[in-house]
């Protein structure tokens, strides 16, 4: 009995043993047996269909640094890579770190957007593209991104030594799940992979595209390198740029060039050295190139995680469920980017630069104070995308002047009218959602004549509170003018044919120079047709104001804003005239460009020009008025802001108690020198501007 | 030796089977204890901080129909419930079948809104709340939801008798998940558990928040019933109806009534019969109620599912991070919702009611047709929200009028104005993306003017496509117009203060009745000028008139527009005259409701009213002058459009061939009758509009 009675007990033991491994192989290999499928039968479909039924990886725990690389190069890329960001942010509940290489054009857009954009825990590094193009720029490329696609090869040596593992992007990817859990896939790597890819989702790599078609060498379809999980440690401990560099060098003595840039490399590599990769699901990276097979993936899948606009035309590429993705995409391009200034709680938030001193000036503010809506206005830090659109900086040139304006989208229709009567370089601040900011750029492609020009740049600020914010809106155009003198205007106004040349001219003939404080009235004036044949010349100009045509600036509303500029004398005068400040100026004027800024606590309508030209006159700067200069304001209908203005008594008193602030601020500044203005305010009547 | 073996091995064989039991246990009853978890400790922290480091429950089957239910009454609702609509589509990815408990208004609010929708894999099905508030109306009720709010509590009964579960929802909760997530909860109920709730964030039910403070019974902090699982089929055989009947008479023979609605219900039912409820975790509802507790769960929680509003404050809720939430609340409630007609890839697509004839049109459009854009837009079906602002419906009288016209966000000015020269019914039909109608709403809610007026109806026809649907737009509001008689105006016009009056006056006098086809002109004048004083009489305009401070409307750029009223004999005329219709005439006039629509195949700029008096003209309305009546047009900057039209050959081209195909459509519905349009058109010059 018993000897049979043993091996039954240990039969039962062995087989509970085995039941006990088959268990624990299940929980915890199931992950990594889904992630090392995607080269056998058919992964794109398997490893989407699978991600629904299980929870996939282990999240990395809150609050952990997640390291983020993007390549990013020119104005549009600088656009594109937002939408990208915005994606990762809207789904991110981690603490990110963006390593952002990029060329001059780009740092200083993206910089000035972080700098503004404020989001708490994100920190952003910057690396100069400049610095790594001798690296790659050996390797004949034919790829639309150029060199700089090839850049994501040296990352390892490019980033910072003691950074261990990064997610590396493209541009033209979104997001359509947490970052978190792509992070997570890093766990899956075996000791001696490296490299975490989603494999290709055409026949590229197979070569049989067209006759004669040679692609790089490849696994398979090979993989795609819009998403790429990087081991950086162990790429730097395993050669990696010597690897890739005998690989190429290698390939391109039989092959002409890159055709898909650093991916034909990638994949030659990893044809040489399969152990290297770890293949990734192909939610991943879901690749809208032309004839793609992601429709294998994404349709078994219930869940999409990263869609790749991976072909030339991007969003007009042909899909028969383009407008699922096309929506998707549009939904964060147009996604309003304040919203994303969300901290995450129970993280400690690393101290975000000006962030902080704000937070509590606006948490000082009083909700029940009536001008609440103006002190959290003037508080407020727009997001700033300086050069919106592709633009080239005007040559040096010593006298030269940039017209400086804002606008919001219901000024647009201004925009090619402005461009014919001003040749010269503009800096526009543009006052837009991020929607509206989308339809700008469809507006401006759509023109002939404003994408005729490279010289007008379009800085786009973020729309944020109530209140228009005109000069923090002035203050932005006028810090990116690039000539030495600007000419301060508005957007209604068209400025004479000749206006540009006749600056250029008057600044030389006045010897002027930057030392001298001198600011050029351009005197203004207005119809109230939209449609007139604009005066070619002042004796035109003369003729239609005697014929009732025209009229001097808001001379029935508000004269005392030009009366200084003497337009009597202006009628007769052959060369120019100094005159006198006196209250309420607001000319038009041709400044320096290191003229004092605006004064940004002048929200909505009124006196924010006025304001301006107070200071310029508390500097000394002497107002000579040009005889041949000329600018005319076009009719519109009253904004909202002159509308509040005039049907609230609360916003005239905000902005009397505004006026009087600034006049308390100016004589601390200028002390006695300043009493002119104060006794000038009392004298004069409560008045509308 | 064999003695001590024996033991030995059987000793292993038993560790083995505790290890096994207790791996099985941990991986399948770590959910359900969690879940359980709710009523010891600190649920609120414990759940949270749960939930990032696992998977949570399974999700259901790919296209597995999930069902929700929401009760909704009023305009306000209306507007509320879409916020929750829009992120519960965000994040699905199942098809959802909605059922929406509603009141009248909400009704045709919500049918209109759906059905313009055409959200693919939504259902809609209504319950009339009529029909139920006998069941519920004999509970004395302080809450501020009113008798809406019990109605949660007769579901059971409400609902098809074949469904066994839904998901029950307060119009002020956010998704920030998958609502599959929440479905999946369904999974964890024992077979006594029929409801799912959240505990609730506040020490409402414990009694102490103030002296004398008398809450309904409950366990503990008892539970919030703004999320809700109900196991339907279980309730209805444990007779729910009785249960939550007898408990609610016998506390009401103690308190006065209930003070939060269902929810004091749904507790003293469960304090009673605690094991019918599954506690879920703290993150299915977190309650943002002043002196909320949520802070303990969502500081733990690395992941948020479901936000609740539960303050009668709602977003303007004292809470130091009520940021963080008003942000995620913005983003669904200024979001593009037409971004959520989205399909759901490998589920079979229920029909949608008109869109499949519509995609197969829009499929067949050529993108290389010159003028593919009106193609395009004449196509697009605009999601409608109509009466978006509370609204009265005017008294019927037998010769009312409603005034009738459209607008976008830049004519908001014009609103206060035309509210006071109009004491009259409106219905205005506004075009403006998601975020626009939330500005929109803030600036009626900022006007005493326009807040005081429950007259007006606000129609939301939401923005897309690049051209302006203008005659879309007048048919939504002529639609919506509940008088007998419109006076089809456009948003730029200011009518006499006396026009109202004396219209209906002269409907009276001239013994009209809708039988009648007769058209009543209103001769339209324009001024240049933004401020002048709007003339009180006909001898004061015509004294403005003579004076030119006033010009008959758009006389310098389009005088055939409105020749044939004659301006002349209107001088001196004393009685209605009638006149013929001439090429290119388009009169404002007053018809009957039910007149011809306009045709939308005119959109953006150009012919869109011509082509509806033609349309008159045909149908063979007779076209009177009266002598009294007048309407002012106001200057403002020219439109987009028509810049456009003025500045691009294609758009002229484009709006030829639609006048073009106007014409045949014309004549093949009047045949010799129209030949009279085709040949006036021949002769005419081409023309601006």
């Amino acid at each position: 009995m018993l000897p049979r009675r043993r091996p039954r007990a240990l039969g039962a033991a062995a087989l509970l043993l085995l039941l006990l491994l088959l268990l624990i192989g299940f929980f915890l290999f199931d992950g990594r047996l889904r992630g090392a499928a995607a080269l056998d039968g058919d992964p794109l479909a398997e490893q989407g269909g699978h991600n629904r039924s299980d929870c996939g990886p282990q999240l990395p725990p809150k609050c952990e640094l997640l390291h983020v690389a993007i390549v990013c190069a020119g104005h549009n890329s600088s656009r594109e890579v937002i939408t990208l960001v915005k994606s990762m942010l809207f789904y991110r509940k981690n603490p990110l770190h963006l390593h952002l290489v990029t060329d001059a054009v780009a740092r200083s857009i993206l910089e000035t957007l972080f700098h503004t954009w404020m989001v708490p825990a994100v920190r952003v590094s910057f690396y100069d593209a400049e610095e790594l193009k001798p690296q790659v720029s050996w390797i004949p490329n034919k790829h639309y991104s150029g060199l700089y696609g090839l850049m994501k090869l040296v990352l390892p040596g490019a980033l910072p030594s003691g950074l261990a593992r990064v997610v590396v992007l493209d541009t033209d990817v979104t997001f359509a799940s947490d970052i978190a859990e792509l992070w997570a896939l890093f766990a899956h790597f075996s000791d001696k992979q490296v490299i975490g890819l989603v494999e290709n989702q055409s026949d590229w790599y197979l070569g049989n595209l067209w006759k004669n078609h040679r692609p790089w060498p490849a696994l398979g379809r090979g993989f795609n390198t819009g998403v790429i999980l990087l081991q950086l440690d162990r790429l730097r401990r395993a050669g990696w740029e010597q690897m890739w560099r005998v690989t190429a060098s290698r390939e391109l003595l039989t092959l002409p060039a890159t055709s898909l840039a650093d991916q034909d490399i990638f994949n030659a590599v990893i044809k040489e050295h399969p152990g290297l990769v770890q293949p990734l699901p192909c939610i991943w990276n879901v690749q809208l190139s032309d004839h793609t097979l992601a429709e294998r993936c994404y349709s078994e899948a219930s869940d999409l995680k990263v869609i790749h606009w991976n072909s030339p035309k991007k969003l007009r590429v042909k899909n028969k469920h383009v407008e699922f993705f096309r929506n998707f995409y549009l939904t964060f391009m147009e996604y309003d980017g304040n919203l994303l200034r969300r901290e995450l709680f129970g993280c400690p938030s690393q101290p975000q630069p000006g962030a902080d001193p704000l937070q509590r000036a606006l948490a000082q503010l009083d909700e029940e104070d009536a001008c609440f809506e103006f002190r959290q206005q003037q508080l407020t830090v727009h997001r700033v995308h300086i050069t919106f659109l592709p633009h080239e900086p005007p040559p040096p040139r010593p006298h030269d002047v940039t017209l400086v304006a804002q606008l919001s989208m219901d000024r647009l229709q201004m925009l090619e009218a402005l461009c014919r009567h001003w040749p010269g370089p503009m800096s526009l601040a543009l006052y837009l959602t991020d929607a509206e900011a989308q339809q700008f750029l469809r507006f401006v492609e759509a023109s002939p004549v404003l994408s005729a020009r490279q010289d007008v740049a379009y800085h786009v600020v973020y729309r944020e509170g109530p209140l228009y914010p005109i000069n923090q809106l002035r203050n932005v155009a006028l810090a990116q003018a690039l000539t030495p003198y600007v000419f301060l205007s508005d957007i209604d106004f068209l400025p004479a044919y000749s206006l540009y040349d006749y600056l250029r001219a008057s600044i030389e003939q006045l010897g002027l120079d930057s030392r001298r404080k001198a600011a050029l009235v351009v005197p203004a004036f207005e119809t109230l047709h939209y449609r007139f044949s604009f005066p070619t010349s002042k004796a035109e100009l003369l003729a239609l104001l005697d014929a009732g045509a025209l009229h001097t600036f808001r001379y029935h509303e508000w004269p005392q804003g030009h009366a200084p500029t003497d337009y009597t004398r202006w009628r007769e005068a052959e060369a120019p005239y100094r005159v006198q400040w006196a209250a309420d100026y607001e000319p038009y004027v041709v400044v320096p460009r290191d003229c004092p800024r605006y004064d940004p606590r002048f929200v909505g309508f009124g006196w924010n020009k006025v304001a301006h030209i107070v200071e310029l006159d508390a500097q000394e700067y002497e107002f000579l008025v040009l005889p041949e200069a000329f600018t005319i304001h076009l009719p519109h209908a009253p904004s909202l802001d002159i509308s509040r203005f005039r049907s609230s008594p609360t916003y005239r008193d905000c902005l009397q108690a505004l006026k009087d602030e600034f006049h308390q601020d100016l004589s601390r500044h200028y002390g006695a020198a300043a009493l002119k203005y104060l006794t000038a305010l009392q004298q004069q009547p409560r008045s509308p501007a």
